[in-house]
């Protein structure tokens, strides 16, 4: 008998037949024994649907109280699935953030969890009763409602997964696992029996949309037993996320191939190679609240250089706005170059850092399709590269069937 | 400056225009110095939304959990009239009823109101805060959500109003006020300045849906000034309830004209006229969950007696049934009949008290308009007459002529 914390999101209770598919789901693994908690998040559209209701009374609504409106989203899913099971015979108890208590900081909108009280919940587990738990919701220290932003309804599983000490947390959503790369670009994506934590971050971070990033911290830190699976499929592994290189069965020099065309590439031009430079450039954009991804500076030649560096595809114009208005003059660039039409393409895996050659071989192959390499990046467990975004498909498909990672391999 | 609990209905917030427009009702109030409570219901249709919803997952939905998803109707709603306040440039702070904590029983969907705990409310109002309070819902000792049922939100303002002492707690709606009968059949009726607890009480147990009947209940019990308003006029006075018959302005005897088609009559013939009788009638009746509303047993003639009672027309086949199943031949009834198609009509007014001829004047006016009286019940503030459903409208624009309530009047 385990404990098990599984969690659903909205395209998995998006409809009265798909909570009742969850709940048929969950029976099983109640009747073979296992205690469950699980988390659920708002039915799809739900949460949409109260933002838009928001924003038609306020321009910018009021963080306290969009909290109190956007965390029924979830209440109302977390009565349904119990109320199914009950129905079925099975004994269930709901529980908003509030009533578990899920203790967060007072960040509205964007609130972190700062403890779990799991004594109810312990307590209902002993009896037999599966506890269905609100996800992305907890509450401030003075009893407002909070919520953890979007997505955070894997965060909320993953923490009362790790206040529990469960055996293991599922994530139940709308594919069946992780995989090499996104099956859509390229058909041959396999999935991957198992992945690490510093692969399942890289790839979370550089656009793949399988887990919130911050719950992949979160179950690194607390050592959370994750697996990630398709509530579609009947009995489906999924993917589990390991905390050790050695737990991996598969013992492939590279994971998966992420990419991302959510971004733009800035280049100021002919700027002197001195001290506090970087911070010149930078610093206006950091303080006009414009997140920057990569940053690459060339060695210079003759005492100038050029610093190139990615912000959010949204962000662009503002940025070059900013450098343009503020940066400009004052450090005497020679020019300011953009460019949106980009995208990022990522290696990710830990056997990188005792293989030797990625690189190169990353290189080659692009250089064989004929794509020019814009900016280079590199980490201990990944190579990012900025290429022109017309090449995207067409570099990871190439460097997918380059690493072997193609299902007939 | 007064204390005034202001309660809106789901009509009244049933958009975003709507409930911006409760806004500016509660800013005006605000802005002439006064300290605001808002009790709102959910947006109109919201709670038919979430029941349905409940209904599609089970069959029979489990109280608690059902009260989880009821009560996020008016959560949003505070959430929305809060944002909107602060928008505007108001303080404004909204809270459930666990937040509150407004403290129920345990009685899921039908709960009542034990205690409130108004401490953060008193703080909010000194600091100028507009508190919003959702409607209908409260928790229980053990932090289970509760909901009032239908119409409770009512109830809540009434009980917040009580807790706070407050001058007044103001019900809009979406009429006017209470009127001396339906203006729908009768165009001449009147809107009531005033109305005492009591006839309210009887004007709402017959069929006047203005306020919950609990409510009414609740502001006589805790003595609130409580006063009915449209939410859609502007400087509307609307009907004040009030303690005592001194205090109305109107000296009428008769106050208005209810009337109710949602009843069904029922007649057990030639029944042994012996103790006992009634019970073994009504007993089943009540064992069968069946409300019964009037009760009428005449005189006997030869040892036998016929008794006659209504019930609520949606159980009318369900009472048959049981009458027919488990009382007619243990009882030795000659038969059973019954009549789907009546209706009652009641006369009520405090001043009935003091006054002879009231009856007389009421089975004259039902005479001179051709219409049989079949059954008649009396309190001291009402008389209640059952006829043919088709004599509804006749009947009641007559007597509303007769006693003197028409507006020309």
């Amino acid at each position: 008998m385990a404990l098990i914390v599984q969690k659903y999101g909205g395209t998995s209770v998006g409809s009265p037949e798909r909570i009742l598919a969850v709940a048929k789901r969950v029976e099983r693994w109640r009747a073979a024994g296992h205690q469950l908690v699980v988390v659920v998040s708002a039915m799809s559209g739900e949460t949409n649907r109260l933002l838009a209701l928001a924003k038609e009374i306020s321009t910018s609504p009021d963080p306290r109280e969009l909290d109190v409106v956007a965390s029924t989203g979830e209440q109302v899913t977390i009565g349904l699935l119990a109320m199914a099971l009950i129905e079925h015979g099975f004994k269930a108890r709901s529980y908003t953030g509030a009533q578990v208590k899920i203790l967060t900081d007072d960040a509205f909108t964007k609130a972190r969890i700062v403890s779990i009280d799991e004594q109810n919940i312990r307590a209902d587990l002993a009896g037999g009763t599966v506890v269905i738990v609100a996800g992305f919701q907890g509450v401030d220290e003075d009893g407002n409602i909070t919520t953890l932003g979007r997505g955070g309804s894997d965060t909320s599983a993953v923490a009362v997964a790790a206040a529990l000490k469960a055996d293991e947390c599922q994530i139940y959503t709308d594919v069946d696992g992780v995989y090499t790369t996104d099956p859509r670009i390229v058909p041959e994506a396999r999935r991957l029996k198992t992945v690490t934590f510093e692969e399942m971050l890289e790839m979370a971070s550089l656009g793949s949309k399988v887990l919130q990033i911050r719950s992949v911290e979160f179950a690194g830190k607390y050592k959370v037993r994750l697996r990630v699976l398709s509530s579609f499929e009947e009995d489906g592994e999924g993917t589990l996320i390991t905390f050790e290189e050695d737990e991996k069965m598969e013992k492939a020099v590279i994971s998966g191939i992420a990419f991302n065309r959510d971004e733009a590439k800035i280049t100021v031009m002919g700027v002197p190679d001195r001290p506090g430079v970087a911070y010149a450039i930078l610093g206006p954009i950091g303080e006009a609240n414009i997140d920057v991804d990569m940053i690459i500076q060339n060695a210079s030649a003759n005492g100038m250089t050029d610093l190139s560096f990615t912000v959010n595809r949204n962000e662009y114009t503002k940025a070059m706005d900013v450098l343009n208005r503020q940066v400009k003059d004052q450090i005497k660039a020679t020019d300011i170059r953009g460019d949106a039409k980009i995208c990022k393409v990522s290696i990710v895996g830990v056997g990188m850092r005792t293989h030797a050659g990625i690189a190169s071989k990353t290189f080659r192959t692009l250089a064989e399709e004929g794509i020019n390499i814009q900016m280079i990046s590199t980490s201990e467990i990944k190579i990012s590269v900025v290429i022109d975004e017309k090449y995207m498909e067409l570099a990871v498909r190439a460097l997918h069937r380059a690493f072997g990672l193609d299902q007939a391999a």
